[in-house]
């Protein structure tokens, strides 16, 4: 296992496994076992994984938590060191950026934007946000050169956005999606998690919760039903979403759709948290 | 020299080149001398040379011409036929989309967009412009994936906006500009100046003669004379915009800079023309 923040030595370092088969996990870093379920998929499927650390600037509003977010490259190093070590035959580098420059270089001043299915949810309050997001996976793709980059679904919207850019640019990177990894009391995992007190988690999971909820009723009662009840009675302030919709296009689904999903996101004292539950009829 | 409609087509007979040195030159058709120069260009220093005629929408604004601009598919064969002759050792490929879904398939939703350099002169009135213009550039190199592309200096500040998003994205394609073709009378051509009557083509011509008189004035009188003759001659309502700027990134100069640039917009009738001159002290 390699470290690398520049990158200059990260190309150089690149270069050399040209034709070996290349899995990505771009992170913004502080690693839980969701990140890790990402990179263990990827060391069993790739001869080399990358695993790149940055938070990027882009992607965080003008008084959202850029400055507080976690940083922590020693533990984040170690655990991913623990896990390739059951991969012994498997090579693995960590590109953390040392610097913003190393992403954007001074002057850097293009964006990649997504339109419609960003304007909704996550995106409806927050209009830089996905844009960040695009622009920063479409750089890490072009530094790294995957065959595959793996993503977790708690994301499920930035999933859908990159994958709406790769496929109108015609990126040669194929993704991949792992399912949400949640602790003992249901809780997707979250690097904002540790944001919360013992209180706020509490109260948190009120979110996966609902999230089940809504889907017993989907199931049990039908699709009309959950949706009267989330319009009557989830239209609460704590809410700062919560929607029924079609999984493919994220759209309000029809009593024909049978593939269906339930995201919600609500803000818990000063931290955002976002769950989603897949529904499969 | 063959003829190309479709993707599917164009990718199939592109992938038989791959390892051959590729030349593109993009264009929105009813060529003129000034494209057959890039043709020509491209022809000296490449195997195949790639020319793409293409209409772009997202670069037109809403009132714009897009419905009346000239599509002349049948002449624009035979002229570049015509220059090919002369290189019966290269290839030539035409691919001239037979419609908007060959290059931007249907639900189609990405852009891309640089920030500053598109916010001035041809981008101050036409907000969308350029982000049209490198969402169309980027998406025709990942079509015809040329080691060279080139471009026409008469769009100069599209030449720096393109340059800008192949330095910032990374994409490995070598741009190459090439000088303004003029006619007799000193106008440079563009497809539009056939929208001119005979009087608006003299009109027209006070745009080269001022940016000649301008860059006389600069040489013989020095930068500020010239800016203060801009300042209080030349803001009559007539002109878009008539700028003298840094050729290097098209900000204000001062008394030492040595690239300069005098940029000018009119519109004469409903054509809109630009022209540029270049000043190297």
């Amino acid at each position: 296992m390699e470290v690398i923040q520049t990158l200059k030595e990260f190309i150089e370092k690149r270069s050399k496994f040209n034709n070996k088969s290349i899995g990505l996990v771009p992170t913004m870093g502080n690693l839980h076992r969701g990140h890790l379920s990402l990179v263990t998929e990827s060391l069993r499927n790739n001869h080399l994984t990358i695993i790149t650390i940055f938070v990027n600037p882009k992607q965080f509003g003008a008084h959202e938590d850029l400055d507080k977010y976690p940083r922590t490259l020693t533990q984040d190093c170690s655990q991913i060191e623990r896990i390739s070590l059951d991969f012994p035959e498997k090579e693995v580098i960590i590109f953390a950026a040392k610097s913003v420059c190393e992403i954007y270089p001074v002057g850097f001043d293009t964006s990649i934007s997504v339109g419609k299915i960003t304007k909704i949810l996550c995106g409806k309050n927050r209009p830089t946000h996905f844009s960040g997001v695009t622009t920063v996976v479409y750089q890490l793709f072009q530094i790294t050169k995957p065959d595959t980059a793996y993503f977790g679904l708690k994301d499920f919207q930035q999933f859908k956005v990159i994958s709406k850019m790769v496929q109108d640019l015609l990126i040669p990177v194929k993704l991949k999606a792992l399912p949400i990894v949640r602790d003992d009391s249901g809780l997707a995992l979250s690097s904002r998690n540790q944001y919360l007190t013992p209180e706020h988690k509490l109260l948190a999971l009120v979110l996966p919760a609902t999230l089940k909820r809504l889907k017993d009723i989907i199931i049990e009662q039908g699709l009309a039903n959950a949706l009267a009840l989330k319009k009557d009675q989830l239209n609460e302030k704590k809410w700062d979403y919560i929607e029924i919709l079609r999984q493919d296009d994220l759209q309000t689904p029809d009593s024909k759709d049978k593939s269906l999903i339930i995201l919600g996101a609500l803000t818990i004292g000063t931290t955002r948290l976002i769950d989603n539950l897949l529904v499969e009829l």
